[in-house]
């Protein structure tokens, strides 16, 4: 189904397979980064990114920057908060530890609320946690790739808006944007960051995000100067907007050719309703939940409520190394990927389904991960008991 | 010469026009980031970074990292000084101006030593001001892509280690590294930043730079903490040692397409001796300079040891506006680049002469230009006085 040479599938959390035309995009000619036809280009960019985050609201407002999605976590942490104001970030897996750490580099102050591995702190927790401290922004990993466990954005938003209005709710929707719903402006979200190598569709090296007016308003109203230069609002705004109203403007040279991927993968997303693909990855990722079930084994997640659309996190059976089985998988023509939690990373595997392997039309492509996971099983010893 | 589709011809200082064989690996299929082919072919890359830069110093460290070259002064303001530190910024145009704002933004102290437009600052002016200050490091533009100005490397730096041996030598390199003649070890240099999408011959959507071990052992002797996170050494180093001992390593996701692609156009560079291609460029250069004076015009860099060899910037005469010049141009084939250095910015165009253009035989980029400029200028009315 695909024109790419043969190459075994790339089932890890991100990056996922990509489809031919988005790679060939990659290859586009050479264009000037201010020149009308490509600055053509990400303008739309940006505005498919507003439909792609179900978002109307012109106050609003997308960002692409050149960069991993970690980024993301510098243009929160920098524009977003200031020093010394305390910010609450929900736990879900190894992904909330870094950003921590990220807002620490910024001298701004995390609480961290954590789950036991697999779960997610509860809504009445942090309930009571927003009512003892006055919280700058509260961040929530909506899917968080080393634990698979998805949380759920649109009550604890009406939560935070109840408890704390002035708090920002911010997204780490790096492993959901393009495979879980969101709805922007509907569920009053202040921040999503992403990046373009997962359910988006598009190789790595952009850092994606979308902002509210609110957010925006927050970050005009600072008392200090942005703490990052690269991932400065004051720098990108302009920029972002000059771009979107097609007007050429500079301040770092942008990526002409992941722009064009990104562009031919957005525009494949939006050739159909969105409710139709979540619904795809959420069909997908029941078959393969299904069939983790039927081996016996258990996911990270063990609430269905809490397992996410685009990604599945696997405990292996006592006696099966992922050392030996990734490598064996390899073999069998699919890469899955190790755990990544650091208490228990020797103890699990996980898969990604998300974007071209389960929206490409005969590809196969989940069922063949199902069918190389139950052999591979089977080669290292393991019967259901 | 080319299986690109036809399309106008990229003559701006960068992004340039990239070989078809480069492009051809931006397409390259999934990868996991983590997996061994990709691990070696990251590995690989990073040690012909090593040659780029005629460095055998084991103790010097390259870095690439997902961004717009601009994220090069964020790792320099935020890894080699401290908050509070003073540096000495020599100003050839636009780009000193930038790099200072980035250094205020981590609190760091920038003196600015600036040169009439077209000129540089004089050795022993800066040899003056590195007496009066103790400067934690000097930044010097290689060349300043605002006005095609080039600064002499090597007698600076050996200045500067006679004069204030403890001062760092940091070059923005982004429009000279692959086309000036750079000998890291050799001149004492210890930090040379830049980005993919000019001489080196890459897409946009890399940052690319070196280290000293001195610059390394700086770092690490810092009484505070990275002031970035995404741009952080901390975080940064380690992933790049393992890489090229071709081990696998996470801080944040790399592009495996822009690696890909940047492994291709190095091992095109290195495929002849540097001299060579230094050469090439300087004849390149040469001959689009004594065009321009054919013509009676002048460029910014009056001095022509001063003047670059991967670009030129020329003044306009007084009755042609580039703002109908360079469009013309458009239609000619030829896209050349506006005046950027915000002063003179509408009297001045810009034209880049770098990578494949200068490089790829039979091709006939430089005279394509040349040609186009002169009945350009002649249809906009212009006669030599």
């Amino acid at each position: 189904m695909s024109n790419q040479p043969a190459h075994p599938t790339l089932f890890i959390p991100g990056p996922i397979e990509f489809d031919d035309a988005v790679l060939q995009s990659m290859s586009h000619y050479s264009e000037s980064h201010v020149g009308a036809p490509f600055v053509a280009v990400f303008g739309e960019t940006l505005s498919m990114l507003r439909k792609l985050f179900q978002s109307t609201d012109p106050s609003s407002q997308p960002l692409v920057v050149s960069g991993s999605g970690t980024l993301g976590w510098d243009l929160v942490a920098a524009n977003l908060a200031e020093p010394g104001d305390e910010v609450l970030v929900l736990h879900t897996g190894y992904f909330a530890d870094s950003f921590a750490d990220c807002f620490e580099t910024y001298g701004v102050k995390p609480t961290q609320l954590k789950a036991k591995i697999g779960e997610r702190p509860q809504l009445d927790e942090i309930e009571k946690a927003l009512k003892e401290k006055k919280y700058k922004l509260i961040t929530v990993t909506h899917v968080d790739t080393s634990t698979g466990v998805l949380s759920e954005l649109q009550k604890l938003s009406e939560m935070v808006h109840r408890v704390s209005p002035e708090t920002l709710v911010i997204v780490d929707g790096v492993c959901s944007v393009g495979c879980e719903e969101i709805e922007f402006d509907k569920w009053g979200l202040d921040a999503v960051i992403t990046a373009s190598q997962k359910a988006i569709g598009c190789p790595a090296g952009l850092s994606i995000s979308y902002y509210s007016g609110k957010a925006i308003e927050s970050f005009k109203a600072r008392k200090t100067p942005p703490g990052s230069y690269f991932a400065s609002f004051k720098n990108w705004l302009p920029i972002m907007q000059n771009y979107e109203a097609k007007k050429p403007s500079y301040f770092a040279t942008p990526s002409p050719q992941l722009i064009h991927a990104l562009h031919t993968s957005l525009t494949q997303i939006l050739s159909i309703p969105l409710s139709e693909r979540f619904a795809k990855h959420k069909a997908a990722s029941q078959k393969i939940k299904q069939a983790v079930a039927d081996l016996g084994l258990k996911q990270l997640a063990s609430n269905p409520a809490d397992q996410a659309s685009g990604m599945t996190a696997i405990y292996l059976p006592e006696n099966v190394k992922a050392a030996e089985l990734l490598p064996s998988l390899v073999k069998k023509g699919v890469i899955f990927a190790g755990g990544l939690h650091k208490e228990i990373a020797a103890k699990y595997v996980r898969v990604g389904h998300m974007g071209v392997s389960v929206m490409g039309e005969g590809r196969g492509d989940v069922e063949k991960a199902i069918e190389a996971l139950g052999v591979g099983l089977k080669e290292a010893g393991y019967q259901k008991a």
